[in-house]
Formats: structure tokens, C-alpha cells, sequence
């Protein structure tokens, strides 16, 4: 049972003109969409890669009016602050509002799992 | 007490022209210091941002021989695959090994974590 804050999320990813990159985007991709439902999650990609998110939003289903877009980044650059946001302006309506959540990498679940992921490298007893 | 994999790991992010970008790696940079101590982990850029890689090697403390590099990057493109193993080939020598570790987002805990984030933004009952 799904209790839905947004009708539905886009993943955006940086893009690569390395054609494996996107792969571990992809996999978190069909992690979440084969639980949650592909109404739900999209994926898109900001440039160099497809599908942009000006593909994925004119594919949308009509009924989405409150979209999210979750950047698969770890910190906020020129990018988030400038390019993303222009493009969400550009594609926001009457009918679809888009918010810009925090990337990724700013939730402290993450932030948590890479201090682990240090440590363990780092070796505990 | 610290049983460690390596003498000293060098968390390598990708750098940024904007001055704001680098704050979460240092945030980072600092929890897992303060824990493990400022002479088990270093913080480094690949580009645009300091100090570099070359920087942090050449400031090493001369014990360290075996010297593990975790690329704070979610996904292996371009970068990892050619730019920094280039990088770490010309820094090694046989006093210095140097190991290129998967980036963090490969680690199954960070896969995990962001799971979990996008499922939190969709709203679970």
C-alpha cells in the first residue's frame, strides 16, 4: 500500500558519453520501479545520455499533477543550481508543478552509508 | 583500535567550478577523520578543485606504502576508467602502492540507502 507524496518521480542522473555509466542508474532504477510501480518512478538523464527530462514529462500519464524530480547526484553544482532549474521552469504548467528535491547524496541515509562504506575500507575491529 | 586494510585512504572526489559544490566531501572528510584520525584519510579532487591528487600524494606521510584511493562517485565513466588510473600509474613506485577502489556508489550499503531515499519520497505506509 502506497501512500504517495508525489503522483510521480523522476531519477536524473548527470549523463555520460560512456555508454556503461549509467548502468548503476539503471539498476537503482529497476530496484525501485519493480517495487513501487513504473506509474510511479521515471528516469532521466540531464545531458549526454538518453532519455532527457524533456522526454521523459511529455511521456508522462495526463493524471500526474505533483511531479518530483530527485537528482541521482552527490552535491550541488552549477548543474542543480542553474541548468536543472531552468529546465523545470520551462517545462511546468498550470496542470504539472515540479519540484526540485535535495540530490540524492544530501539525505543523511546516504551520507550514513558512505561514512560505513569508509570505515569498512578503513578496517574496524 | 584501527585494523587497517590500508595506511592511508585518499577519498577522491570529482571537483567542481563552483566553490559550494566541494562542502558535502569535506563534510564527509571531516566525520571520518575526527573518527579515524586525519592520518588515515585524506580528501582529494580529480579537477578544478583542490587540492589534487598529486597534491595530497606528495604530502603523505613517508610510511604509508600502501595507499587505497575511494572515488566519491556514484557511477564509472570516462573518469574512472582512463583519467585516474593514469593518474595513480604515474604516482606509484615501489615504495607506494596504490589501489583504486570501486567508486562508492558501487558499495551496496550507498545502493541500499538511496532505495531507500527514493521510497521514503514516494511515501510508504
Amino acid at each position: 500500500m502506497l501512500r504517495k507524496e508525489y503522483d510521480h518521480i523522476i531519477l536524473l542522473a548527470h549523463g555520460s558519453p560512456d555508454p556503461l555509466w549509467k548502468e548503476p542508474f539503471e539498476s537503482l532504477y529497476h530496484q525501485v520501479s519493480q517495487t513501487y510501480g513504473e506509474n510511479n518512478v521515471s528516469l532521466a538523464y540531464m545531458e549526454l545520455t538518453a532519455p532527457s527530462l524533456e522526454d521523459v514529462v511529455a511521456k508522462l500519464n495526463k493524471d500526474v499533477r505533483n511531479l518530483a524530480v530527485l537528482p541521482l547526484f552527490l552535491a550541488i553544482g552549477r548543474h542543480l543550481r542553474h541548468d536543472v532549474p531552468a529546465q523545470i521552469e520551462s517545462l511546468q504548467s498550470d496542470e504539472l508543478q515540479i519540484e526540485l528535491l535535495p540530490p540524492i547524496g544530501d539525505d543523511v541515509l546516504v551520507k550514513q552509508a558512505m561514512q560505513t562504506v569508509v570505515a569498512n575500507h578503513l578496517g574496524k575491529v
